[in-house]
């Protein structure tokens, strides 16, 4: 029983990796937009004051079983990893 | 018209946050219901080779704008939260 319970928990969870790695790459391609935005108008695309307030969400959304802090450390790295697709933009933009 | 195009691409991203959010939770609770059942067969938690064909099959499909070096980095990150989570429920069953 044990080993078909386990194979069918781990399917589940590759289902689950599969969304989330989708839905990241959601968020990326929307960071652009906001990015090519921000571009447009001059503005800065680092914004702490933002990235305060979506951290401050998570803190008011969650329902765990994850701690709140654990998710904030996942999503900075996410914050970190979507300006640096801005930045990559950025360039190349600047070389067309 | 650029701040409200900026506003409605933020309200997506809070969405979408939110969305990844849940999905993380979910993603840990199925962690918390697999680390159960090893536990039950006496498994060790920790699984290298799980781990890496998790990471292999976000290889084989990610369509980015993210590069696969860069979700592997946020998975892995996951996957450290989601073991700390599974020894603190092993903890918390060996103390009842």
């Amino acid at each position: 029983m044990g080993n078909e319970q386990l194979e069918e928990l781990r399917k589940q969870l590759d289902e689950v990796n599969m969304q989330l790695m989708d839905l990241i790459n959601e968020r990326a391609r929307l960071v652009q937009e906001i990015g090519k935005v921000k571009s447009s108008q001059g503005i800065n695309r680092f914004d702490p004051v933002r990235e305060r307030k979506m951290l401050n969400l998570i803190a008011e959304n969650n329902k765990g079983p994850f701690e709140t802090g654990t998710l904030q450390h996942i999503f900075k790295q996410i914050f970190k990893a979507s300006l640096e697709l801005q930045e990559d933009d950025h360039r190349k933009a600047l070389l067309v």
